[in-house]
């Protein structure tokens, strides 16, 4: 086996214990990317020398993180103090920022190694998509706007990876590409210099291959309530099956995914029960598209006004509020979102995690259409911990995911949930 | 008159037909700084040079923005692409970043001229104090954390500036320097670009000498509902005065400060009515703590981890939630907070504005006290637009300033209530 194709959670005790080098681990992470790179096209920056000496460095460390050695991709709207921040837009090409952001800051300290800056639809929001292809099938969409992140680590290139989600860019591409992704609350994790689509939203989160990879970087985050274990068995489970208000939107495959998820915890033990949601739920993916619209007014204005020309026509309209949206509608859409997530957070703890779909079905082609985030929006807008779980095949042989969610801060017990149901629903 | 003591809003027309040069105002500004910063110590950054050739490049500009000409100060952790941004901490001193924040972005687009940096409490947060000096006593705060703005504002050194506001750090310096700032609802201003310190409560706004200067700036933002005027003249306002859950932490000057402008629109003509906010705001101000506390855990994570000797004690505490605040706390403080956004809104519109008070008395000796921000933090956990008024002077002279408060998104209706009570109450 190479060090490429360990699990982020195989490589930490080996990295800690000095059975492996960060060095040996990054190398061998280049050499896959070597390989794969010119379909994957995961990459806008990668400096070789670069990782390789922050490597080196990680393995001089006289204190070992909890992500000690451990390579991990940034999405290239999250700014790096070594390495150009482009945001996938002709504005910031050759960026260079002074600092790290805040998430960035905080995976260095616990010992992470920055391979590269991986591609991204322009500002994680529309206009220009990233140039990566899906692993599974270089005809297809990896999914965005988390593009370059989603399909690094599904490819062997890199363990872990940073992306974002403002509708649903992180757990879309993480079905699409077949990996585990996690979006943790909203608020949690200091978004400070990723670029700011909307304020409300706006949710950094990481990819990884199993559900103990997403845990380290929670641990890194010092997620709330890591340190009580859930102390259930797969048989002490409830899990609360949601098609939620979109579900006829839902392509075959994905629906089967569900509940074919569904079934196959039903026969591990886990009680498994359908759940509708309470009213006011239809109306909440509508919200998040008005709270995304208002915010993106004020998002992009700084672009509109001083580099006009070189700003896509998306962010244009944006800024311009093409869609009409007012005062009155943003407030009942901030209303309702607040609402909901109270009596969404009333489930629990009757349930232990809220099982949905993750996407529409498998990746589409091409590159253009990165898929639909109806799946993931409203429960951005909500707030709430979301982990995506690779579990079937669609009818062209790509992955389809489904996600399970928890309450407002329920990171740490969902992550728990993650690592006792994953085995089962990722068959 | 010098062109330093012009307001914005009487410059501006003046710059637009040519009147006066931005060259030469922003000449006006840094002879009355030269005179006056050795006291005031307002900058942390300041190029003479620098801010000329800017002034000229403004004067040669092809398009005339609704900011043309006018300089700007910057609270220094806001950052800004030709200066260093050091955030008053030792870890932050010299950097640079690579592009304008968002709001300073903005303004610049509309052709205002950043003159230099503001000294700031550390982070905008705790730890270090300002330098800066009260213009009006010396032996005195200008209050924090956005000190250097509101004193620059004051002391005539610059008709406009950048400060935040995530507990009472706008609106408090403002009633201590006896000038006028606006916190505008929250999240309608890209924050992105300055320190966060709460997700929550972090809000951009902005000081000058008179409300004109406000909405002058807040058009450079775009606000909702700019473009239509409120249509109401003085006898036909409806001012809703409160005194709120705090009223026994405002001291006589304060108190007095707000029952005069009470008295001051009544005789104008206002209808004025003593009003009780509902039930649950009596506990919004611990919940503004809460969320502080429990925000500021992952605000100060990455330099905690990577600067760790360089960041303050106060900082160090709240990474290690040395408060004990729990998730459970938190989700409380949140769901509190919407509920009561919501009733605060329901005041609207059957009155114009809420009438408050804006500090608890006058700007206190020294430099480590910059004051209570008591009378400001519930108002910005309500994310509702704020105008700090110069009021009337308290037992030492110095003075005391009310605020006036409007609904969420409501903030140009309330620069427009403003321009009408502000020469009724700043007598």
């Amino acid at each position: 086996m190479e060090p490429w194709q360990l699990t982020a959670s195989a490589a930490a005790p080996m990295l800690r214990d000095g059975t492996l080098t960060a060095e040996a681990l990054v190398r061998s992470c280049l050499e896959r990317i070597a390989e794969r790179e010119p379909v994957t096209k995961a990459w806008t920056f990668l400096d070789p020398q670069l990782a390789l000496t922050s490597a080196r460095e990680a393995d001089k460390a006289y204190t070992r993180g909890v992500l000690h050695g451990l390579p991990m991709g940034v999405k290239d709207m999250i700014d790096t103090a070594d390495m150009p921040t482009t945001h996938n837009s002709p504005i910031y090409q050759g960026l260079r920022q002074g600092r790290d952001a805040a998430c960035v800051g905080v995976v260095r300290g616990e010992g992470a190694v920055i391979l590269g800056k991986t591609d991204t639809v322009e500002f994680a929001a529309g206009g220009r998509r990233a140039l990566t292809r899906n692993p599974h099938d270089p005809t297809r969409t990896p999914g965005g706007s988390s593009s370059g992140s989603a399909a690094a680590v599904a490819d062997g290139m890199v363990p872990l990876a940073f992306g974002t989600q403002t509708g649903g860019s992180l757990v879309r591409p993480a079905s699409f590409c077949g990996v585990y992704g996690m979006k943790p609350t909203h608020g949690v994790v200091n978004s400070e210099g990723a670029k700011r689509y909307s304020h409300t939203l706006d949710t950094i989160g990481w990819y990884g291959r199993c559900p103990g990879d997403l845990r380290l970087v929670a641990q890194a985050f010092r997620l709330f309530g890591l340190e009580v274990p859930l102390g259930k068995t797969l048989g002490r489970l409830r899990v609360a099956l949601c098609r939620g208000p979109n579900w006829h939107l839902a392509g075959p495959e994905s629906q089967e995914a569900v509940l074919l998820a569904g079934r196959r915890l039903a026969a591990a033990g886990v009680a498994v029960e359908e759940v509708e949601l309470p009213a006011g739920f239809d109306e909440v993916t509508e919200a998040q598209r008005v709270i995304l619209m208002a915010e993106g007014r004020g998002a992009f204005l700084a672009e509109y006004l001083n580099a006009h020309a070189l700003l896509h026509q998306d962010f244009r309209d944006r800024v311009e509020n093409v869609s009409g949206i007012t005062a009155r509608q943003l407030l009942a859409a901030h209303d309702l979102a607040a609402d909901c997530r109270r009596r969404f957070d009333a489930l629990f703890p009757g349930y232990d995690a809220v099982l949905s779909p993750a996407s529409t079905g498998e990746a589409p082609v091409g590159r253009e259409d990165t898929g639909n985030p109806v799946f993931n929006s409203m429960w951005t807008l909500l707030h709430v911990p979301c982990i995506g779980i690779p579990c079937t095949k669609g009818p062209n042989g790509l992955p389809v995911g489904v996600q399970i969610i928890g309450p407002r801060l329920g990171d740490a017990a969902l992550l728990d949930v993650a690592a006792l149901v994953a085995p089962v629903i990722d068959a």
